[in-house]
């Protein structure tokens, strides 16, 4: 086991402005590209980083912590953030995702002044019982999942344009 | 085909502070595991980046521009960085990296003033003929393979530490 809550910390401070980094400013086409039917832009991508901040990764832990190890966590719809969509641009929703996950954290730190046991549990609605600790490292490998995913929706926009080196190019298989 | 030489360059200017804001300040976990054997941490990933600035992508361009389509480019040894390692840290790797991009670009952006055609040629040693286009393209790309291999590394720090949500999370596999 490599988890430390420090540790899964630091990872979740940095998404936002890595984000930002990588996509504010860039021109509509590496934005608005996906990877075919039924798959995200990059917006939606981050739309739903949002909505993970919203309705999932704090509640969760909320739950472990106040209801234990019998209750179950309602399920995550992880396409919600498809309907009723508003039209925010990138900066506006990158703004947002960086606000809300300043909130989670807080509450996070707030929390870990009191909590003592990264092994309590609830219910999740297929797995089972899971862990405090898992749920914290899911979160973090959850941010690093969808700037992977970013990175290849951007590469595969030049699919075609990169000729022979695509066989060099594993992102674009 | 997707490319536009100043949406190409849109991508490689963002790299280096990408990588600043995703990496700067991490725990030495982080920036020290691999995959496992014969694979790539962190800093050698960027090691191999500030690699390619040095002896890949300018000089092939260079090669296209002034050699024409009967040159072959010698090869890249992409494991070059692998030898003779200097101990380098996280911030000496980035700050390195970010002024060997900087200064490519300032040369593609001279170059650009004066050429007209992108798909002119030179011979790929193991391709055969590969046009301008095809190189700027790949530069892109290759920068977020590379974003998505450091992600995936540090991911995979966690493999077992997220429990059964090991099988939503592809990244993991």
């Amino acid at each position: 086991m490599n988890f430390k809550i420090n540790e899964a910390i630091e990872l979740l401070e940095r998404t936002p402005e890595t984000l930002s980094h990588l996509l504010v400013g860039l021109s509509p086409g590496w934005l608005t590209c996906n990877e075919g039917d039924n798959t995200w832009n990059v917006l939606e991508v981050v739309t739903h980083l949002i909505e993970g901040e919203k309705v999932n990764w704090i509640p969760r832990i909320n739950i472990i912590l106040t209801k234990g190890a019998s209750y179950t966590f309602p399920p995550f719809d992880r396409f919600s953030h498809l309907k009723n969509k508003e039209e925010k641009n990138i900066e506006q929703l990158l703004l947002e995702f960086k606000q809300c996950r300043e909130e989670s954290l807080l509450t996070l730190k707030n929390k870990l002044k009191t909590i003592t046991d990264f092994e309590q549990t609830a219910l999740h609605p297929e797995f089972g019982p899971v862990r405090l600790r898992e749920l914290l490292s899911t979160w973090a490998v959850h941010d690093l999942t969808h700037i992977t995913q970013i990175t290849r929706i951007m590469a595969k926009r030049y699919k075609e344009d990169v000729g022979p080196w695509k066989n060099y190019l594993g992102i674009l298989k």
